[in-house]
């Protein structure tokens, strides 16, 4: 197949991504031009605010706010499309490729939701989706599990997805400093988002594990599927304990194949310290996944940010450049043809738990809850309530912590149903399991 | 381009590696089928001993120990050459070209020495070679760099490329054993060849380190341009004290761009304990690779072994079955072409260094050596000769350790010189620089 040595490229969108994109489409010209064999022209640029003084010249290239001056013009091969949310990024993909353009997107809210459909269309109009950007940032983990790996039955996937959080949890335990404060400093550097709460509720990281697992697994995996839980409640309590008996609190994205089955989960995880998961620490991602033949493989490194996730989009500028991309993304659709495995169900999982409550400070509460557990068969493998000054406030109320046996979620959650009801508790109940 | 959908495979090679490629080719038909789009047929075996009783069944396939049976035969398409040797190798792999094969190759002798003349003999005819297994077993670095990476520019590579040497220095720590004790039962255990030379000397460490150094930097280095030391002659005594600072010692494999000019050292490296790399245990390899824009990236796991190397090799035969390889290939014909980064001196490498020294224990040998040091304008940050068991041994010799501040590669070669001719110098002299 002979190919256009020119290629002609239309960027949509130019926040944070774009701008690095256009960064290195600039400056790496040649670089480019030797790695895929063609020269890479920027021709069209679309933004929602055209007048916005942007940190990118983009010299005589027109700039429009609307994206049919990329879907009219049949000179475009490919839309970099780097813009968030939903609803109009899917009509703005799906005219793309309707018009005849390749598709680079680093929106993994948007594969996550309408993935299927879009694949779906880009095989009925010939076309190819690329999204290394949208999981994991720099790291290239789409590319490892969809070439590397494919010899490979996919046994488990462990992974930081996202940043923030893991940011956050860092900085508590480092600085000493409650949730509240760290997110507070994390939003005014800019880390979080105003709107933090996909990041810190887990979402985020149960959407580019969904991706992922679609791809290890050939299983679609639903968000209500997940069991997902959040990192708003976690204390400062709750990351010395772990500290202590050596652990660190990490918000971890698990797929694992059980029995045939497939067990999914985004829960703030106890994983022990001297782990390289357990070492990934402030806004860094990692993905460990176990291959039957390969064994365990990690790979970490910036998991968001504007460069390293413009390195992601660019690699997939070189992949599709090349021609590779179009012959991943055939083996991709073939693949969704694939049987899917059935999910464990929630209730099923099984792991060591460990329990904060927040508790009147007063005679029997322990017996109280210990009581609740073993009536739900729960076994307790040690329990902690201190006097210092770190696990109990001024306010007469004490943390307790319950380390259990291997237990399931299912009789957990039956257990934590009856503990709420009693007099003694107060606020939040913490379930985080651990990982062994 | 329409392939045919039968893929004619000859393994050539059916050793530890070879075994592994004919299980995973044998047992996992149908996933290579889905993931590749093709009926992957392995049709011819060639080993060298045909009547040797073998860990997997061929079935009716021709097994020979004549590699024409490969060559003279039109329908094969592709040879997985996973024997090593140099020599008959570069024969072998000429003649397999020649006859119109592809080849995947896990041989990273073959590709350090004759790599140049392999890879032109392929443009020349045509043909695509793959070599993801060549480096660091199954943790696919090899497509990281040539596919992942290719909108950086390469700054460093730090990596552990061995794992012998690296299940050695682990060993010999935690069992607080000596190194002699260590290597017999690695040897005993086949982890280490019967001639572990090219291992524990940096040999193999380094010829991979240059194969990657090629792809990342398009530079050819040479093994006699790296600045290349062994473990052999480290002492448990010199892990200890390296942990006791924080530290942990490792065959560190490191090409770096410093003001345009190109570091290139195998060295075993006093390296934070706390560091991913210092983390690295037992036969593990590890690659951290920094780029301009995706930041710095890790990449670990089994760095050999049947599986997670047939599991490299497999990952190449899916890519050449759907034609990526051949247009990965085409890219690293044309970095051939790449103009070469100098390389910085080997005297002028600066760093900060662990030396030690056993002298004969009797008074002004410190005072000696810190004279010729401080001639050579080397400055030491911290002396250390303690009077106990673990440091001094009965025979009247003592330990003696010394930390520099920043200096050159060739000062302290120069005053290594003066010191050796010290009569109060006994047994071996260790130098080992510092990673920061």
């Amino acid at each position: 197949m002979t190919q256009n040595p020119d290629l002609n490229i239309a960027l949509i969108g130019c926040g944070t991504v774009g701008t690095g994109v256009a960064k290195i489409l600039q400056s790496s010209r040649e670089s480019l031009r030797q790695r895929s064999g063609r020269s890479m022209q920027l021709r069209r640029v679309v933004v929602k605010n055209v007048a916005k003084q942007r940190d990118v010249d983009f010299g005589g290239i027109p700039v429009s706010n609307d994206i049919r001056t990329v879907t009219d013009d049949p000179d475009i091969h490919l839309a970099i499309y780097v813009v968030g949310g939903i609803s109009w990024a899917r009509e703005d993909v799906t005219r793309l490729l309707q018009s005849g353009k390749d598709v680079i997107t680093a929106n993994k809210a948007l594969l996550y939701a309408h993935g299927a459909e879009l694949f779906a269309l880009a095989g009925t109009m010939n076309r190819t989706i690329c999204f290394e950007a949208a999981v994991a940032g720099g790291i290239p983990i789409i590319s490892a599990v969809n070439t590397a790996l494919t010899a490979n039955r996919i046994l488990s996937i462990e992974a930081i997805l996202n940043g923030t959080s893991n940011f956050i949890l860092t900085r508590m335990l480092d600085r000493r400093e409650p949730y509240d404060a760290v997110l507070a400093e994390a939003q005014a550097r800019g880390y979080a988002e105003a709107d933090p709460a996909m990041d810190v509720d887990g979402t985020d990281a149960a959407q580019k594990l969904s991706i992922l697992t679609q791809l290890a697994y050939g299983t679609r995996v639903p968000l209500e599927d997940i069991v997902r839980q959040g990192i708003q409640q976690i204390e400062l309590l709750d990351l010395l304990v772990a500290a202590e008996l050596g652990y660190r609190v990490k918000l971890l994205a698990t797929s694992r194949l059980a029995k045939e089955r497939l067990e999914v989960s985004v829960q703030p995880t106890l994983v022990r310290a001297d782990r390289a998961i357990g070492m990934t620490s402030g806004a860094d991602n990692i993905v460990s996944i176990e291959g039957d033949a390969a064994g365990l493989l990690r790979f970490s490194g910036a998991g968001a940010g504007q460069m390293p996730t413009a390195s992601a989009v660019m690699a997939d500028v070189i992949d599709y450049a090349t021609g590779r991309a179009a012959i991943t993304f055939q083996s991709i659709l073939r693949l969704q043809g694939q049987k899917p495995i059935p999910l464990q169900p929630q209730e099923e999982l099984s792991r060591r738990y460990y329990l904060r409550f927040t508790v009147a400070d007063q005679p029997h509460v322990l017996a109280d809850i210990a009581d609740i557990l073993g009536r739900n068969e729960i076994s307790i493998s040690s329990v902690r309530q201190d006097e210092t000054a770190d696990i109990e406030d001024e306010s007469g109320v004490a943390r307790l912590v319950i380390m259990t046996h291997r237990t399931t979620e299912g009789r957990l959650r039956n257990a934590d149903r009856e503990i709420a009801e009693l007099s003694s508790i107060r606020g939040d109940r913490i379930r985080m399991p651990i990982a062994d």
